[in-house]
C-alpha cells in the first residue's frame, strides 16, 4: 500500500477490503468474519458467508447487511 | 451473488432481502424475524408476520415498522 | 398488503398505521398504545387516547407527541 | 382533533400544545411540567413557570429551554 | 413574556437568557451556573464567571465553552 | 470580554481560547490540559504539549487531535 | 508547529499525523497504534501495521479502517 493522503468520496478505503475476508467489529461488541461484497457511502456493508465469531457457538449467516452507523472498525 | 463494488443510492443491498424472511437485530438486542416488505433510504423497514424471537414467549406482530436508525443488522 | 419495493419519501410505511391503534416502543423501553393521528418526515408521532402500557399502573395521556429520534418501532 | 395524515414542516404537532400546560419527558428520565411558550424546528422548547416534577423536592424554574435533541415526549 | 408561537432561526429562545445568570445542565449530569455571554446556531454556549455547582467542592471557571450537542437544558 | 449576542460561523467562541492553555473535558470523563493550536467548524481541536490530567499517572502527548463530537466543554 | 487559527476543510489537523505512527482511542476504550495511511472528511482512518494495544494479548492487524464517528482522539 502506497502512502496516500487525504481522499474525498464515499467509502474511503473500503476498496482495500472488497472481495476479501474481513473482520468487522460493531458497537455492541459483536464481530463478524466474512467476505465483503458491497458497500455504500454510509459504510453500510454486505458480507457473504459470514461467521459471527463473537457468539458461542458461532452463528453463521449466508448474507448479512451491517448498518454503517453501527460499525466500529473493519480489519484485514 | 456476483462481486460488486461500491454502489450509491438508497437502501444499499436491501434489494437482496426484499420479500424474503429475514432476521433483523436492533440496537437494544431484540431480534425480529419476518418478511421484509418495504424499506426506504433511511433503512426504515416494514416487516410482515413478524416474530420477536428474542422475547419469551415469542411476541407476534402482524405488521411492524423498525426505525432505520435503531437497526444493527439484517441477515438471511 | 401487496409486495412493494423501495419507496422514497417521508414517513415510509406510516400510512399503513394512520388512524389505527398501534403500539410504539421507544428507546428507553417504554411502550405507548393509542391511535396514530399524525406523523412527519422525522417520524415524530402524535397519538391520541394513549396508554403507557409499560408503566404500573398504566398512565393515560389524552394527546402525546413522541419524538421520532427516540422511537424504536411501531407495530400493529 | 380531526384525523390528519402526513404533515411536513417544523415542529409537527406542537401547535396542539402551544400555550397549554404540558409534561415533557427528557432522555435522562426527568420530567418538566409547565406552559409551552415557544418552539422551533429542532423541537427546542421554551417553557414558563416550570416544575421539575421528577425531582424531590420539586424544583421550580421561571423559564427553561429544553434542548430538542434531548426530549423524549410531550404530553397533555 | 408574551405568548409566541413557532419561531425559525438559530438559538431559539436563547435571547431570553443573554447576559443573565443561568444554570445549564449537561447530559452527564453536571450543572454550570454563570453569565451567558454568547451562543451560536448549534446552541454552543460561552459562559463567564462560572461555577460548576454539581462538583464538590464547586469548581470555578473564568470562561467556559459548553458544546451545544451536550446540553440538556438552560434555566433561569 | 464584552457582552456579545448571537454569532454565526464556525467554532463559535473558540477564538477566545486560541494559543492559550485550556482544559478540555470529553464525554467519557477524561480531561486534557494543553495549548489550543487549531480548531475547525466541527470543533475538532488540535492541542500541543498535552497532559491527560484525569489519568494516573498523568499521560503526556506532544500533539493530540480531539474529535469535536466527543467534546463536552473547553474551559480557561 | 506554528500557531494557527481557524481552518476549514476536511480532516482538520490530520495532515500533522499522516504517515507517522499514532495512537487512536475509540469510544469503547480500545486503543490502536500504527501508521496513519489515509483519512477522509468524516475522519475515517486507514491504519497499517496496527497493534490493538488495549487488548491482552495485543492483537495485530495488517490493515484496519476505523470509523470516524467512533473515534475519540488521535495522538502522537
Amino acid at each position: 500500500m502506497e502512502p496516500r493522503s487525504h481522499t474525498q468520496g464515499a467509502g474511503m478505503g473500503l476498496e482495500n477490503f472488497l472481495n476479501t475476508v474481513v473482520v468487522v467489529s460493531v458497537k455492541d461488541g459483536r464481530k463478524f468474519k466474512g467476505k465483503l461484497r458491497q458497500y455504500d457511502e454510509h459504510m453500510n456493508l454486505i458480507m457473504e458467508d459470514v461467521e459471527e465469531i463473537s457468539s458461542k457457538p458461532i452463528t453463521k449467516h449466508k448474507l448479512i447487511l451491517l448498518k454503517g452507523g453501527n460499525i466500529s472498525d473493519v480489519s484485514a
